[in-house]
């Protein structure tokens, strides 16, 4: 449901939420959910119990769309497009990838995109049942919307399970720019308490009902991105946004792309071990919800780990079925469930200590072709977490939170190795001509 | 079995064919298939009902190479290699995909190539059981059919399913090119009538027995592949087939190729929509078979629906796999069948509407990088196919049939967003420098 | 364990398996395994039988790590580094992949990489369970292996199946430089003897209990990878160890990277089939055992053969999804386990003959873009090998083995079709401008 006038004020049009209830602003003071930090009043509304089983059914979530300058690792700054909850003032809250959202089945959801930037934008709700209308394609199920309008993505939450969110607007440079997020349904259960709103993703703060049935102990929401730095400049380059239009949407050829950013949750290498570690203990069982929101197939390795397939894009996959490795495949937008069981057994986990974690495709695992990066992490057993906030390594992590480290300015190795200094690196080489004549190969665009 | 003379005559020579049976020509007599326009009176040939079930069980088709071109989206014109089924007199009938051919378990069937290309080729049956000399791979198990020359491929359809065919010669050439098919074995049934010859791919004019058993209603198939459009603009630029032969051969290097069209059944987006549709009506079960025939990892999205996986290159899964989910892995040359239940659920489907259905590899639904392209189509529910021809939807579809869009010659957003018309679209920009220096990124190929 | 001592003597170190027992070495008197040509005494060393049931439970294994230059296809020379088993003398026995080790579940593991190397190394022995410490994440779990040191990776193998072990060093590089090798872990079984070192990968030399249980006649291991030509030509081009490092760990920029030889086994086409053919007999099972040690997703297609998938990863498949197709994913690092069934049927084997089989993605089966090429491979029925060690074809494989056909300078096709000579072929062509104006595509680096 599109519009003009301030959301708020439109919020009242919607009569299924009015009729013969308290306004939404009441009932959610029968529910208490931290606020996050910066946000509005109405960035999150908890309205009614609607089947009287203890928990809210009426979920109201206020989205404006933010550019965003993140370090996503030492000395990489990367700009990104964001839906982030309503900020309070003049200030906005923002962060890479955008919110988690998480209702319940029958729950009554709308999210209302508040668009606040400069180009047209929509939400398309991916994997959820819901009315056309509510699709969020452009020009096919509504216009787009337009800087300064706002629309109310309504419908009700039906079938369980990992879901995903993102902008169907010129979507193979939107949803690259970063507007994607988790979203994520709830069965229903009853006194099903729960956060609704997580900034980004990673450690979600507490369980839903079913996934303590399920024998659950802790959930992760992994949401990984892969980006093409060029095409990431551009916004911040230029200042008229018909140029940003033109050298994004019209010049800039998506089809030739060749991402050299890896991301989870927002971060590469060394930060994912800072921002976004699975925290683990002995004997528990961890949900990992994974999300591909990027651009090519990923084959996701645990080291030391065998996690066991429990759903494919949210739907359960059948008892029969439910197989374990060590490399999962996630295409594009696909999600998968994982059960992790941490531990010292004979086939699904190989002892305490930190076992990294990250996309088996080598190149991915680099920061601009410099490894280690990408979007590895670490499984991190309980006592395995230091004090300065990273795992606890055989050696030291220091250089790689060296911002010169990246820009391929510091030998990857020990120079004693070659019985010489850094000081002393780059004296001496010979300047020959290679062996077999000169050749080219792709080179680090060091910007 | 290999030959100079023509077809027709060659054909006399096929002993078990004549075995105390009457000609293929008289037994053809017997059966009513409405002929492709433009094809010969051999393009197709029903054989003798030799299990005495009401059905034809020998199926001649008499397949030409031809050379295309064909407006694959509004102003893009692109040169295919086909099989194409024999033509009448000088005219040939041809269009991308190769036609879908149709047999039936334990069928004789002679697909007989009449090469009247300049360049050599064969045909692989992929994913039949066939003798190892109907295998079509040049050298190893025939030598390729030379220009002028012809080759029967003959074999009994033995496994039922969703296969595939396509020249073996210079795969990553030819392949790529558009000599690529859809071939389906249909299970044996009494009085099994159904079409076997549909020119390109789509909805299938009829349904074959064992569909119906299985409880569907209607069937497509769905032919996807990725295309360079720099690979297939050689054909059309030289006139010496040795200079088109040293080109596309030795000097193009496929290793290096980034695809920039993405086809379903021969179209881009928006023609998809208008020329292969997926119309449904609710409460009906649709059967896609789906075949890859590009060269990428297609990631298969079914926006609103979730359809179930019940086949793999043809085979039925077992039943404890039958998965559901929104997002399908579809490798080069992998066929998968998929049963979608249209309709208003909470699991299946999501309602009547204009759906779209696209791999979700965010820069394959562009044309040339420009989106909305590549291989978007629409499921379409009864009710919302428009009287011209196209999906009813919110706004107009009518700026992305100007072929000016996707030369990127028009904004892809009203400018009056800017505060501007597209009159004056181009003026007054700043002319700087980019923020932090210039910079490359991957800019259009706009020819 | 790490040291700078020899091996040999370090090994006396480990208390566990000295307690109450012979030393290896004089255990190892027990057990007969021909020795790999030029290989040391103590590259593998069999030592006691721990639970008494026929067969050696402690296996020691000692790698070096070694340069080599390959002829991978005819006139193609590509510099790999690669594990090796220890050499005698100053000798050194290396080929591309590194070794596949073969142990048996419970066995005491040893595998002492002695970095023989000018760059830093490690071993992750990948899909198995073993402790952190011996995970061989360079930092992480322990400090790389610097040149002229070695480390013991040990472990008691528990998981029986399909892995791999890799260098995790710099792993964008170290693992697509040839860093890569299979590691299977055999089902512990009475009296279990097989080899436990074969060179490279391709036909084992023998079967180990539990796969003459599962009726399997015979077992293939096969390594694919992915080679980009530039990085490979890096090491051999320079002769300071530090130019090589800055070039290949800092300016070359892995996630560019599109590589143009495909190797099975160390072999691209034709190589391939005289050095790594899978021959079969019909009505025999034969497992392969399939690694994708490369960087980007396969799709493995057997013509005329639709094997079953039983183990992803080194574990078995559930039993109710055991499918059966002719197009099998495998993603980077993955292993897939095969059941094929050659013989002639209605579902498993078409026939004897001599059957391709190759990533069906198109680009992967040729050498730098030229065709056919790449990991193609062939199963070969028995009666179909030739006395020349190839297999019998249709025509002949003998243009190419000619290294000019492969850099392009000799047309694909018989010049005779376009009704001229080789020696005339190149004369004569209209030196016009290409209809439509000149324009590029990626033309092969023919270096």
């Amino acid at each position: 449901m599109p519009g003009k006038t301030h959301p708020l004020i439109a919020a009242l049009g919607f009569a299924w939420l009015l009729a013969g209830a308290p306004s939404p602003a009441g009932a959610s003071n029968h529910w208490s959910e931290a606020r996050i930090p910066g946000t509005s009043e109405t960035a999150l509304v908890l309205g009614r119990d609607l089947d009287g089983d203890g928990d809210p059914d009426e979920i109201t979530i206020r989205l404006e769309v933010i550019e965003v300058r993140e370090e996503v690792y030492p000395g990489e700054f990367v700009t990104f497009w964001v839906f982030a909850p309503e900020g309070r003032g003049m200030v906005s809250v923002a962060r890479v990838p955008s919110p988690t959202i998480r209702v319940e089945e029958g729950d009554r959801v709308r999210i209302i995109l508040n668009n606040t930037h400069y180009f047209p934008h929509t939400i398309h709700p991916h994997g959820t049942i819901h009315p056309n209308a509510m699709d969020g394609v452009p020009d096919i199920t509504q216009a787009a919307v337009k800087p300064g309008e706002f629309f109310a993505y309504e419908f009700i939450a039906k079938n369980p399970g990992t879901h995903f969110y993102h902008c169907h607007v010129q979507p193979d440079v939107h949803i690259l720019m970063g507007l994607v997020g988790m979203l994520v349904i709830e069965p229903n259960r009853p006194n099903n308490i729960f956060t609704h709103l997580v900034p980004g993703a990673g450690r979600m703060p507490d369980l839903a009902k079913a996934a303590v049935e399920d024998g659950y102990d802790r959930e992760y929401s992994l949401v990984y991105m892969d980006i093409d730095a060029r095409l990431n400049r551009i916004p911040a380059a230029y200042k008229d946004p018909r140029e940003i239009e033109k050298r994004m949407h019209r010049d800039y050829d998506s089809t030739q792309r060749r991402p050299n950013i890896f991301l989870l949750n927002g971060r590469s290498f060394p930060f994912t071990l800072r921002d976004t570690p699975i925290e683990v203990k002995a004997g528990e069982r961890v949900k990992l919800r994974v999300l591909n929101a990027g651009a090519r197939p990923m084959k996701l390795h645990t080291h030391g780990h065998h996690p066991t397939l429990t759903h494919l894009d949210g739907y359960a996959v059948p008892p029969g079925m439910r197989y374990t490795r060590d490399v999962f495949d996630l295409g594009a937008a696909q999600r998968i469930d994982l059960d992790l069981r941490p531990g010292n057994d004979d086939k699904y986990a190989s002892g305490p200590g930190v076992w990294i974690m990250h996309d088996h495709t080598e190149q991915t695992v680099t920061n601009k072709g410099i490894s280690p990066g990408g979007d590895i992490t670490a499984i991190v057993y309980e006592g395995f977490m230091g004090d300065d906030g990273l795992p606890k390594v055989a050696t030291s992590l220091e250089r790689f939170f060296d911002p010169e480290y990246y820009r391929g300015n510091v030998p990857v190795f020990d120079p004693a190795i070659f019985n010489t200094t850094r000081a002393e690196y780059e004296y001496g080489w010979p300047e020959e001509e290679p062996e077999g004549g000169n050749f080219t190969y792709p080179v680090r665009d060091a910007k």
